[in-house]
């Protein structure tokens, strides 16, 4: 048997680890033989000398393994979810869900919240009165028979090795490598029981992997561990130098969710909604080709079952559904504000992570996990990269309630907007797919 | 205000962290602010990273202020110490303090335990009966000025943060860190509040810095802080390919020294145990040259000053000090056995790092701080590398108590030595020596 001490230097003196040297240690810290100052030093280890592919798939493994794996079989057809690395405005799993459930796809999607800058579908939904983010174990089953998609919370017995390890990566500053990222990512979502997923790893300032190369380097590794874990993947690429949509803020996004579903889109939003819920429909064994699938995406929504769908979900998950047919019912900031524009010309930024930090300034979001969230405040943004703008126009919209954080939250705003006499080249907003 | 979330980071990314930051995250350690697994995983950075000359400078200070530092300037003259790295039959200290004493020198010495295949100082002085390793901060004072000479443990007031991070170095695979052991020795040792210090770097199979490349990497390292720490300091590199001397155990390592102190030498200890002696004489200002402070040495011995000075230590430390009139007064393993040569030739190895753990495995060492040990347990070695050994002659004589440890140690013994027709080139006893 290698003990604790021998893993971590193997690791710290370049060496390739076995599948069994990451189980026994792993296991090791799960049943408290192996401290969380030794994971702690042997994930420095790991960030600064990387990992291999196969320890990558070891330890995702390992993870998953350290808690339930659900057991889906019950339910026909094929389960696929969706899964984001985090931007700003990023409400797209809230429509994904029903678009490909609308198809005839069954969505198993556990989510997570908002840690600093970025939002969390979870948040967000709870936006909605009474919506209840952790259904029992029977309940699920229940609401994914009937509706074709749940959308929850990481329960406690699934994948607690991540849980674990990710709180220590946090105050350790060893979160950004990428065999952590894939591990940490996939052994939630395969425990999760799925076929296929598609993954949306975000690019640009506001994401996680700022530059493509690092974008791309994470994809590959995606793709990688999944392809050994007989698991359909397709990772699209797309950009986060700007927000997604118009709206940040928990039930500001949910309010231009709705409005999606109901038909009123925003170019961006649209094309990256339709083309996730396109690519989960074909893993899903819905459509052929992805042609197809958007096709079917698009009636989705235009034919008002998308809609339907999200209002079948809120329902079965004991939220007040009557947001569907009336948005106020959804909780308001007490005040707003506009900024204004200061002069003519074009808009040239659009700073995704700086709007994410002044919506997460404004109390829409959390700087430690046990922050509680503001559901009502946050942005809505009038203009954004490459549109043109009169000087006095709306830029942006502040739902604001804290004068104290508005004022903090202001800076951050105004720093975030450019405004040049020429538009700037655009960025694309899907840099690449890769499938495994 | 640095949070240790953001040192960590720096040192993760190659940067250089100020005196202030260092100071700030060994304080928040010391103050409970910062968890071991911060503590861990900046170890594993400061590992595979590195630390500069300044930072390692900034460690060691802040590592000594952690805790009390001696003030021992109601007692005249220059306080000298030797230290070592750690070997296999390295009794130097109990001879070079008796030694310097005599000549003149203070020697404040605090030294550690075995551990590993290495022996540690006070283990063998606790072979005397009654000795006693932690006299109280009064009885020191008082030691020194009547014997000039005392030999203790480290005290938990004298520099605790190194004590926490050896401790969390030793369980995290983050010990071998040139930075991080010289902070570590030099904590201790400027805490002692000395003028000068003499290093005793060992390299070779038995030694923590086994090549010459990384023995000097240290040697500088060390010579760079007392530089800046304003206190004087000789590096003496020595070879550990073999033991020193001839006695590897605690009790027998204890006759060893007092045998020396005595008259009856054997050569490599002679001439590491002068040398070392010349060197705290020198800088304890009782002698203008080495070759003036080695004759004080020697005849520090012959006239059997040093022996006195030894007497009076032990006296003086509760020690039954009758054991220099009657080695006999000594622990004594039940039972001996001899090894014997199995060819004739020369003995062209006598590897100190197998003879060290085949000692450990007798008894005489610890795997772990809380392993208790066996005083009488050891080896003495009849040969060494370059004698000329006849088949049947008796290679080493294996002092033990326990059958099992015993059948052990014997496959290591057998594998220490090597036996060929020609005798092989002969390795320096002094590697170098470095001053600042």
């Amino acid at each position: 048997m290698i003990t604790a001490r021998e893993v971590i230097q193997k690791k710290r003196d370049r060496g390739t680890l076995t599948r069994q040297e990451i189980s026994s240690f792993i296991r090791g810290y799960m049943s408290a033989q192996i401290t969380d100052y030794q994971v702690a030093a042997w994930l420095m280890a790991v960030y600064l000398n990387g990992m291999t592919i196969d320890e990558t798939i070891a330890l995702t493994r390992e993870m998953r393994d350290s808690g339930t794996v659900l057991d889906l079989s019950s339910i026909r057809g094929r389960k696929v979810d969706k899964h984001s690395t985090g931007g700003v405005g990023d409400k797209t799993s809230m429509m994904v869900a029903p678009i490909a459930a609308a198809c005839g796809v069954t969505v198993p999607m556990i989510t997570g919240r908002a840690l600093g800058h970025t939002g969390g579908t979870l948040d967000k939904l709870e936006s909605i009165a009474g919506f209840n983010a952790k259904p029992s174990p029977g309940k699920i089953l229940q609401i994914l028979k009937s509706t074709g998609a749940v959308i929850m919370g990481q329960t406690d017995d699934l994948a607690p090795a991540d849980r674990r390890i990710y709180a220590l990566r946090d105050v350790t500053s060893t979160v950004e490598s990428i065999p952590l990222i894939t591990a940490s990512i996939l052994s939630k979502k395969l425990a999760e029981g799925i076929d296929g997923l598609v993954m949306d790893v975000k690019t640009g300032s506001g994401a996680f992997m700022s530059t493509l190369d690092a974008a791309t380097a994470l994809s590959r590794s995606i793709v990688d561990v999944c392809r050994a874990m007989k698991t359909k993947i397709v990772v699209v690429i797309t950009d986060m130098e700007q927000p997604l949509g118009r709206a940040i803020g928990n039930a500001l996004e949910i309010r231009e969710c709705i409005e999606f579903l109901k038909g009123r889109t925003s170019d961006d939003l649209e094309t990256i909604t339709i083309t996730l819920a396109a690519h989960m429909i074909v893993l899903g064994g819905r459509a052929r080709s992805i042609d197809h699938a958007s096709k079917l995406a698009y009636e989705a929504v235009s034919k008002g079952e998308a809609a339907r769908r999200f209002r079948q979900i809120i329902r079965a998950q004991s939220g007040d559904e009557r947001v569907m047919d009336d948005l106020d019912l959804l909780p308001r900031a007490a005040h707003s504000r506009d900024l204004r524009a200061r002069t003519s010309g074009f808009v040239t930024r659009c700073d995704a992570k700086l709007l994410g930090m002044a919506s997460n300034a404004l109390g829409a979001g959390r700087n430690r996990v046990d922050d509680s969230i503001d559901p009502a405040v946050g942005l809505y943004l009038q203009k954004k990269a490459g549109d043109r703008v009169i000087k006095g126009e709306v830029l942006c919209r502040i739902h604001w309630n804290d004068e104290r954080r508005l004022k903090s939250s202001l800076p951050l705003i105004e720093q975030a907007y450019e405004i040049r006499p020429r538009p700037a080249r655009r960025r694309p907003l899907i840099h690449g797919i890769l499938k495994g």
